[in-house]
Parts: structure tokens; sequence; C-alpha cells
């Protein structure tokens, strides 16, 4: 999946904040990756230089921050009234007695910072009526704006409403939300946000930054003030059946887990942890779901401590073969809304917790602190040492990320980060598996759709997409898409995040290059891949584009490194043969995936972006996807999975282990659009070797056409045109006494020099 | 010249501190690149977990630190019984008036954190007897103690006589010094240093160290205690004339520069600048000096003003000439010694300074501090704020680096560093010339070297270094080595920071690999280049190790990349050969070099430490030299130098500029150690197209044996093996008929693919 839609998990932290703020960057290892972290900043650094670019208004003592007048828009578009409804009866609820608010801020979150959300989760959606994937709005008593980034600026403009003001992240002069906030509102206001939908993290920022104007950040436990506008017509909480995830494909049952985890707890002091992230859950408990679109993982918190473990989820969801499967590993169940008294019960018994506070929401681990510090108060509990002061000490372990907030809380990095990014051999070969099936619908795929576009049927990008997921789903434990299907054509496909519209998208023609950026969720893995082929007769500037690409495709597929390599490291491998000239992509290079779980995980990354010092370990998966886009006219990227594994290297300098990468994906690479003039002879064997290892492996999957379609799409490259011109020079004499003979010696040589 | 002797400049910091300490980590650009970071802090993480590994001996209520019986030497070698007479007179006077300390700290620094010291300025040397470029010695009441790393051991054991107690850095359970203070000493004593040896960064993080255990770290302003003891005998400061840096080779006159430099203070809102560091000072005012080795600068401090400029320099290096040059600039003199005053009496004028605090030395900023502190408490200059108290602000400017400390202190990396690094159009000229006699003159040694060996001659490791810098010394304009040559033959070119030792070095023969790296400092520039030979018959593990390491440097030199990219970045590039069959080397890939100056600055590099942020820009200079070391066996290193350069790209990708490299050395890279069958086509190509540029640039400048060793040396590479094993196999019927004609088609076939 492209990189770049990544972005819209965690769109809040950039939005609220100024370049020097003290985030956890390694969490935002998807993060706006279609656009550079600077220029999010870039109105943050501007206004801290005094140069707001847009104009201010004086008001009484007041300053209002009025980007400029295309800020307001005037058209009656998008929801038309409703939104006026809609904020109306929002800003009512701001002075109702227990809210007492001056300002409200809905962002696209739910409360386990999941990528993917249910539809009764989608607040901003409902009220804006701006449906991008990230964005956040803000409503005080006379304004209400929304920021979103510069994928989503059109989209949002067609969108929103005219009460709306569009506030383009990244453009000159636009304040983050936080600068907004402290220039629009007068000192000393309150502003509400729900403490679930915000990281403990980026609340704590937010508090921070506003305190500047002796604003209060005030958290409202008891509503969401768009559920309460929301009212009957909100759609219900997912409500959809937990499996079991079978422990041929999970490889490691519940209870060995669990004391995995125990014994990290131990080591860390603490008693229990929270975990609040869904396919940490799904992981832990090896259990799925099917509450959201894309990732099978189901709303629920799991708190497990040195003694036991409790999932907090809606009891409806739990099948009986869950429950015995449960409490076999000796795990207890309650409601879902109980956390909170359970973290209040924790603190009540003087409990010492781990939490990861770029994840859990601020709502639990506010409550927990508070709970605490009454706990320790408590005359018969007082102990040496500062109760309730905020104090971030460094840890005493090695572990820098490790910080204690008072006596009783340890934030960390989630420890089920790292333990679910290293698969084991069952969720390897599960993966290995998925893919060959995968790869098996996308022959059939292609074969029809290169039959499609031949007998000009004018297919349409939202139809390819359909027919793709037909083909998927006649394959063996197929469970739906990873993400939604990108189907780009032309220029299309230059849009890092389009996804086809049916009103709007085009038709799939001979015309101009395809790129497919697709996956399926199996029952025993997850698959992610990116091909771009052109129907037609591509440009001598597309098939050197497409050949670059290729080039850093190959090389880091290639790369051979030392452990403990951190995954920027090997960045440059794929973009060195775009930056030669002068090319490059504004997205990542590779993420991390999981094993019939979330699409995008980390810890570790592959990015030009050298703050996530997470080291690439044996059993990650990682997608190596480079690309190239040019604007209006055609996109690339060629994506594979790749799986880290030691590599028999016949040395090991300074007695470490070196690593590379096995292959997942096993799909031809269009080779209509690959100038060989280009290609080394190892790059030349690297692209027949896969080939023919594909045909090796995928064609028993397939037949007929799909077999034929695989056939000539694993053919070896021909020979270099270099060569090709030589032959054409071949001298005379010796031609005509041996007209077959010595071109073929040439082809021969050039095999000979790729053995 | 080869990365880990730089390990030599700035060997306080490791030592002291943890590595948690609040270190300016992109000044140590060169720090112990041989010996990993983590390495050197590994005895103070341990004693973080309270697992130290050495045994502790209490005495009454005192721990002393006593790593192993190995640490305390008992032979009676080194310089006999002196030390102790040495040690007895320096303790003797902990207890003077006016001094009364406890301890005390010598260091290998001068006051200017210079990397080629003075002789006057070997205190440690005179003190311990060891002349290792790196070590600490600590002498308490009862204790003497030595910190070095792993490259000195050995020498170190045998330098150090009885009374001397070595400790390891690095080794498991080894305290650095701060923690061995701690352990050793009871608490609350005085820890006496000179604190023109410390940058003021380094002093403030001992000071924070030791006040766990109630130390005082004392500043002694008035006396060295070493240069007490050493009394008569102490060699006098130098004193060679100081010379003008002819326009025409500095490019940009002093009163520009200093314009420059004010616009900068302006900008910050600082009075003036304090320069220490010598080559900061010599680039400045268009100077050069000849007071240490290998480096053309003169001991000096330079107070910069926005009205005037000061220089403290010793008057008798001043002749008539400079004293014109710096009167037209508007520079005036004033005696070394006068810079405290100096400072003390900006200070009571109010004035705010900029210093770089990881090279300022604690001394002046310390007097600066506290005469400004004294200022401000007087009742008319009394203002808003906390003054005195150290508060150390984010600025208020984007630059992450500047600190601000009271009212009236920046802390900021200086701004002459990076204006250094940016080499004029007049400097590059410079380099390309000095470069290409050095060229000359190596040409000429090489064949020398050659013949030498030939003819059986027995020339050592010295008398071949001699013999080059004669060579070097027939070169227009030549002034001295730009650092200490490494000759090392067979297994001493694996230990890398091998000097050849008169007494012990090997004879250079035919057995083995020879490498070379040395430099010049010439009038126009500086030059720094590595080569390694072979004048028998290689083995194939030692081709193709030589051959990866070329490949590495090939990668890196033939990089393009956009602006903005730190150098770090690139480092993989030159690994990632090495790492394909399971090796490495433990230093950094490049260095910046000055023009006629260090030929060690920054701030750049390219390394695997990814802490310097620093970006290659457009003028800097940076060493190329992967390299490849078996133990006990041979060293492998190819030097060049490159100068980043702006390339012409056929597109421009985010609107920004691509660069690249401009190869400044020209001396062959012998092609007996090459196994051509790894090379790809592009990477033969390279090396045909350098050689036959060096025939080109250097043959016009030598003649008769030089130059024909030089035609020899600089042949393309042979075709390949496998097209010569093919040649053999060509159809005999074709071969028969045209015996000549298909092998040369083969190698044109083969010359063609290399356009």
């Amino acid at each position: 999946m492209e990189a770049s839609t990544i972005a819209t998990t965690f769109p809040l932290r950039p939005l609220f904040l100024g370049p020097h703020s003290r985030s956890h960057l390694s969490r935002f290892r998807y993060l706006g990756l279609s656009i550079p972290f600077s220029r999010l900043f870039a109105a943050s650094v501007r206004s801290r230089d005094h140069r707001w670019q847009f104009t201010t208004r004086r008001s009484g003592d007041r300053i209002t921050a009025r980007p400029s007048s295309e800020f307001r828009r005037k058209n009656t578009g998008g929801n038309g009234g409703s939104e006026d409804e809609k904020l109306r009866s929002l800003r009512e609820l701001f002075s109702r007695p227990g809210i007492g608010i001056d300002a409200y801020i809905i962002p696209s979150q739910d409360a386990h910072q999941s990528e993917f959300i249910a539809e009764c989760f989608m607040r901003r959606t409902y009220l804006t009526g701006f449906d991008g994937s990230a964005g956040t709005a803000v409503v005080t008593k006379d304004m209400a704006a929304l920021w979103t980034d510069g994928r989503y600026f059109l989209q949002a403009e067609k969108q929103l409403g005219r009460d709306w003001t569009l506030m383009r992240s990244g453009n000159l002069g636009v304040p983050t939300i936080t600068e907004w906030l402290n220039e629009s509102l007068p000192p000393g206001c309150k502003i509400g946000v729900d403490p679930f939908l915000f990281s403990y993290d980026t609340a704590e920022e937010m508090k921070e930054a506003v305190s500047n104007k002796n604003h209060e950040l005030v958290f409202l436990y008891d509503y969401n003030l768009v559920d309460e506008i929301w009212g009957e017509l909100r759609p219900k909480p997912p409500c959809k059946p937990i499996i079991v995830h079978d422990i041929k494909y999970a490889g490691v049952d519940i209870s060995s887990k669990l004391s995995t985890l125990r014994s990290e707890l131990a080591e860390a002091s603490c008693t229990a942890v929270v975990i609040s992230m869904l396919d940490e859950v799904a992981w832990l408990l090896n259990l799925r779901g099917n509450d959201v679109s894309h990732a099978p993982v189901f709303y629920s918190y799991l708190v497990v401590s040195n003694t036991g473990a409790t999932l907090f989820v809606d009891n409806k969801k739990v099948t009986e073969e869950v429950m015995g499967h449960l409490s076999k590993a000796g795990v207890q169940l309650s409601p879902y809304e109980a956390i909170l008294s359970e973290i209040e019960s924790l603190a009540g018994q003087g409990a010492k917790l781990l939490f990861d506070s770029s994840t859990v929401n601020a709502a639990i681990v506010s409550i927990f602190n508070s709970a605490s510090n009454r706990h320790f108060h408590r005359p018969e509990n007082k102990v040496k040492g500062k109760i309730g002061q905020e104090t971030r000490l460094e840890s005493t372990k090695q572990d820098k990320m490790a910080q204690i907030i008072g006596q009783n809380t340890l934030f960390k990095i989630s420890p089920i980060s790292l333990a679910k990014a290293l698969k084991n051999d069952a969720e390897i070969k599960g993966m290995r598996n998925a893919h060959l099936r995968d790869a098996a619908a996308l022959a059939e795929f292609w074969a029809w759709l290169e039959d499609g576009v031949q007998k000009n049927l004018n297919l349409t990008e939202v139809e390819v997409s359909q027919k793709l997921l037909e083909f998927r789903r006649k394959q063996f434990g197929f469970i739906g898409t990873s993400f939604e299907t990108i189907t780009g054509y032309g220029a299309n496909g230059a849009i890092i995040h389009y996804r086809p519209n049916p009103a709007s998208c085009s038709v799939v023609g001979d015309k101009n290059i395809f790129l497919l950026d697709s996956g399926g969720q199996y029952v025993d893995g997850t698959t992610d891949i990116t091909r771009t082929v052109h129907f037609g007769d591509p440009t001598g500037r597309q098939k050197e584009c497409f050949t670059r690409v290729l080039q850093g495709h190959i090389a880091l597929d290639q790369a051979i490194f030392p452990e403990r390599t951190p995954g920027f490291v090997l960045d440059v491998l794929a973009r060195s043969s775009l930056w030669k000239i002068g090319l490059d992509y504004r997205h990542g290079t590779g993420h991390g995936v999981g094993a019939a779980l979330n699409v995008h995980e980390g810890p570790q990354s592959i990015s030009f972006r050298y703050t996530n010092m997470n080291a690439l370990q044996v059993g990650m998966i990682v997608s190596n996807e480079p690309g190239y886009y040019e604007d209006h006219s055609f996109g690339i990227r060629i994506e594979n999975l790749l799986h880290v594994r030691e590599e028999n290297v016949p040395n090991n300098f300074g007695g470490i282990r070196y690593f590379g990468f096995e292959r997942l994906t096993f799909v031809p690479i269009q080779s209509k659009l690959v100038d060989c003039s280009l290609l080394s002879l190892v790059e030349t064997k690297w692209y027949n070797d896969y080939h023919s290892e594909i045909w090796e492996k995928v064609s028993p999957l397939v037949q007929g056409a799909a077999q034929e379609w695989l056939w000539r799409n694993t053919r070896p490259l021909s020979l270099p045109q270099q060569i090709y011109r030589h032959t054409r020079s071949f001298p005379k004499q010796c031609a005509r006494s041996h007209p077959q003979k010595c071109p073929k010696t040439l082809s021969k040589l050039y095999m000979k020099l790729l053995e």
C-alpha cells in the first residue's frame, strides 16, 4: 500500500504542534509521508518568527487570525444548510451545565488511534461533511475551522459548508491548531476535548501549547458532544463476532505470549500494562475481529497484570469458542466501558502501570494518574518522593524511551509492538502461502484486464477495483481488502492518495500508465502489492522513470546489512538511481506489515525520516515500494513485501550477523516498461531470476488464460539494446559465412555474463 | 587521512561522561571512529545497572574502584622512577595555599581543542610518559590513573610507570573518569582542573557528574600544576612568524568575512563573538602560522565585535606585513594572555557574547559569566529577568543549537565553522592545483618505491615515509605534511591508527599489501590520500576485499543527491558492497578538509553515526575513504578528496538542486588488486575514465620513470574474466575461418558496452 495513505493515521500532532514539540516521533512512522514534516510545520515556524503571512484583524483587544479571503468559502454547496444546524446544536452544548467550554476540538481518531475506524466514530466526517481520512475540526462560539493537508484541499473545498473555514496545513502562514486557538480566543478560555480521542502525549502537548494564553484544556469524559447532536442517527457500534486465530497461523499460544509480556513487566517493575492498540490486543490473544474495514480487529482494551489479564469488550461479540479460548489462558472478560473503573481500581491498589503514552488515550492515563495520586495521598499510603508532581525522569534502564511519571506510571513504547513485528515461523509460513494465493488472484486479474483493455471494454477504475476483489474472493481464506484499493490510470496515478470515485473516475485504457496498489486480508496472512503497467506503448520517459524505480526496488531487495541497522539507513538505496537524474518521491520506502493483521504496523520503517531508530530485525516484514510521480501525467510504484532474514554470508566481521530479505510477493513486473539498456547485468539477472521463480511458484495455481498471461509475463528480459545494435554491425565476412551463428554467440555471451 | 586518528582530537567527553550526557555531538565529528561510541560508554551503562564488573574494596567508609589486577602494572619499565618524582611534586602542590585540591585532571588538550598541539602543551605526555594521542590522566592524593582507548592499550602498558593504573576505556566494567572519581574519593572533595584545557560544555558536564558525590570542580586559573613541576625543562611556546595567506588563495578578503560575521552577530542580537579554534582564526583573518606540526595555524584568540576585532597573539609572531594586513581590516592586536581581561572588560560593558561552548574553553566562558553577573547586579544596570541563574532556553530562532545562558550569553555552533567549510572559487582552484602537484609527487614516489622493492632494497616503513616527504618537498608551495604519514605493510596496515616506529617498523616487501595514507600542506591547498598496493602477487581474498572497497569508493564518488542531504545518508553507499559478504570497517567514510588549513574540519561528515545532521553543501570538501582491515593480516583503504558541487541533472524534482562530487585526487588505484569479474560495466567504466583523466592531468607534470610508472598504472582494466573465458569457447568454425576477428569482436562489444 502506498505509504502516504498512512498519513491518515495520526494527523493530529503536526496540526497541533510546532517543530520543537516533544513528540515520540518513532510512533509517527506513517505520518505525512507524502508531505515533508517540515512543510506541515512551516506555518508554525513562520509564526515564531513573527512573520505571519495572513492578515490579522483587530477587534477590541482581540486579534482574529484570518488567513486570507480564500480561506473562507462563500459557496453554499456541500451539505447545504445542514451544517449550520449541527454547528448551532454543538454550540448550544458549550454552555450546558457540567460542560462550560469556549471551543471544542473534533479529531478523526477513535479511542485506539486506529488507522481504520468504525462509522460510528467518524465524528469529524459527520460534523463537517468532509470525509477525507485526515482532518481535525475546531469549533469556537463563532468560528468553525477544519485543518487538513495538501492531499485533501480540493476535496475539502467541495465538501465543507459555508460556515467552515478551511485551514490548509503546510501552506505558508497557516497556523497550527493550537497557534490558531491562542490567536483567536481571548486569554483564559476553556477548550473542550473528548479525552478518549487523543493520545496522552498529544493531549499533554496541546495543554502546554494553549497554556501560553492561559487557556485550559478541558477533558469531557462523560459526553462526546458530536455524539450528542448525532443522536438517534448515529450508527450503532460494530458488533460482529470475534473469532479465534488458529494456532497453526498464530504459531505461539496466548499463555506463552502473556508469560513473555509478564517477564517484561517484572523487569520494568510494573504491576500491569494497559493495551489499547487493537492489533496488539488481537495479536496477543490470538483473536481476530470484524469491527472495521480492512483490518481484522475488534474494539477492546486489554489489561495484563503480573497475575491476570482482563479483556474489555462488548460481550455480544464473544462466542462460546472465544470464551473457552480465553478462559483457558486465564483471560477474564469485562464490558468495554468498564475500562475506566478498572483503571481507577488498579490505582486504588497502588498498582504501577506501564503505558505507551503515544497510543494510550488521555482519558485512561489521566484517570489513572489522579486516582493514583488520591491513593498515595491517603495517610496510610504516604511514601517518600514527590507525588502528583509530574517529573519526567530518565529511566534507570538503558531504554531511553522509558519515562517515569510520579511513582506509579512508566511510559514506554508498547512491548507488544516489537514482539508482534517479529514474526514466528508459523506467521511467516502463513504470509508466504497467502502471498502465493494472492499472486494467483492477481495473475487472473491481470489476464482479465489486459484482455478487457484490448477489447476496448471501457472498464473504469472502480470496475477494475471491484473485479480484483472478485478474483481475490475466490482464493482460500480470503477475508477482505487490507486497505482501499488504489486504481490510478494516467494522471490519477500521480495522486499518491488517489481513490477512484464511481462518479468521476477514469476508464483504464492503453494510452497511459496504470497504477494498481491493493492488498488482501487472508486467514493466514496480509498482502500489499503495487504494480504499474502500460497496455499500449510507453514513452521513453515513462520507461526511464519506471526502470529507475525498478533499480531502486532491486537495490533495496538485494541489500545485505549488519544487525542493528535502522531502516532509514537503507532508504537511499531505493532512491539513488532516481536521484542520478534529479528525480525523487515524496513518501517513505517501506512500512511494517502485520501477519493476518494491520497492513501498517511498526515499529520499523524504511524512510528518509531519520528519526525512527528501530533496527530491522529477523522476522520483520517490510514493504519495498519506491515510486515516481509526474504531476498531471502518470504515477509509478513497484511494491513487494519482504521478510527480514539472516543471510549466510562468508564472513561475519565484528562477530555479528548480517541480514537480508526474502521476497514474499510473486507477481510479474511488466518488462515492456523496462529500458534494458539502463540495467546492469546484476539487475538483469535479478529480474530474470525473480520472474523464473514467479513462474515456478505461481503457475501451478492458475490455469488457462491466467497461466498463459503468467508465461508471457515471466520471460527473461531481452538482450540489452547495445548488444542488439552491435549484432547489426557484426563483421560482414563472418556473418556471411555463418549467418546465424555470430549473433547467437553474442546472445550466449550475454547470457553467460548473467551467470 | 584515516578517520580513526581523528579520534585523538576530542578524547575527553566519552571518558568523562555517560551516554545521556548533553553533548553537542555534531562537534564530535571525528571522535572515536575506530571505536563505536556505545563501547566507550559501555562501562558507564553497566554502572547505571549496578552491575559493575570489577571488584571494589572497602576501606573504612570508602570504596576504592579497582578494576582488576591487570589494571595495576607491576613493571618498572617506561620512565623508571622519574614519574614517582613527578607525581610526588604534583601532589605537594595539591595542598599549597590558593590551590587546596584532592585530585587533578590532566587532559591531552591545549586551550583551543586543537587536533595537533605544540610540545609545551603536551602535559599529559610529560607527566605520564605515555605519548599516544588520546588519553587523560587523573591524580589523587594516593592514586594515579590514565584513561585511553583500545588503540593505545599496548603502548600505554609499555610507557606507564609502576605508579600508574591503566584504565582501558571501553572495556567491560571500566568506569568513566567521573564515575571513578565519585567512587574513589570520599564525598565532598575538590577536584582541580586547568579551565583552559576543557571546553565549557565538557567542564559543565563534569561538574554535574561529580556533584552527585558532592565533589566540587575547582578551576585553577592561575597555575597549570604540570607546568609548575615541568619548570625550566618545559619547552618554550612556539614563536614562528605568522604569514599572510595570499588573497589569490584565500579568495575573499578579511573585511568581507568580518562583515558577513557581523551580520550574523546582529541577527543573533550579540555584541561580539569569541573565536578560539585556531583554524577559524586563521581562516577569518587570511593568515597562516607554523606553531604546530601538520596544521598551518598559530596560537591566538580572536574577538570580533559589531564594531571592531582584536587578535590576541604573541606579538613576536607578528611581522610588519601581517601588521599592515590586519590594520587595513581594522583588526587590533593584543597579547595572547590578555584574552581574559578583555573578556572581563566586555562583560563590564554589558556585552552579549556568542560562544561555541563545545570548543571555547571553560576559563573564558566562566570568567565572562561571573563578570557579567557582577555587572548586571550593580544597581545601575539592573534589568528585568533572571541574572546569574543559568537557564538554558530554546532560542526563538530556528537554530536548535542556539541556547541562551542568562541574558548575556548565546551558545551556538560557531558561525565560522560552516562559512569556512563552504570553499570559494579561489580556494577550490587552490585545492585542485595542490592536488595535481601532490599527484606528481606521488607518481614519483610510487615509481621509486616499486623499483626499490623490486631491487630488494629493504626499505623500512619509516624510510619510505621520509622519502615521500622528499618528493613532496620538491613541489611548489609545499609546507609540510598535513598529518603524520601512515605507512603500514602487511599486518601493520590492519592497525587503523598505525604509525611506524624507526626501532620496530617493518620492511616494505612484495609478499603482502602496503597501505599508505598521507597528505601535504601546500600554500594553496591541503591533501589527504590513501592508496593500497601489492608489489607481488595478491591473494584472491585480498583482491576480493580490495575490489569491494573500491566498489564502495566508486558508489560514493558517483552519488547524486538532493540538497539538504546529511552526509550520513550516503555512508551506506560506501559499505553495501562489503556488507554483501559480511565485511565492514570500523571508521567513518568521510571527513571535511580545510583549504590550506586543517586536514580535519567540520561541520559535515559521512559516517555511520547518524547524529551529525549537517547537510553536504556546495563548496564543501569531504574525504571518501572506505576500507577493510583484516586483523594480523592486511589493511585496505582507498581515499580521495571530493568537492561537493551542483550537478546538471535533467530534472529537478521538488524544485530543488541536486548535488554530486568533483574528484580532487588524481593518483592511480592499483589494477592488480582489482578482481574485474566483480565489477559492473559502470564501475569498470568509472575506473577507466578516472585513470585516463589521471594520465591526462598528471603526465605533463612528471618525467622519466615517474611518467612511465604513470603510463603503466593508468591503463584501462582488462576484459572481465567471463569474456576471456568465452573467447576461448568461441565457435571453432568461425574462429578457424577468422582466427583473429571474433575474439576481437567480443572485445569491441565489451568496450562498446562501456561507452
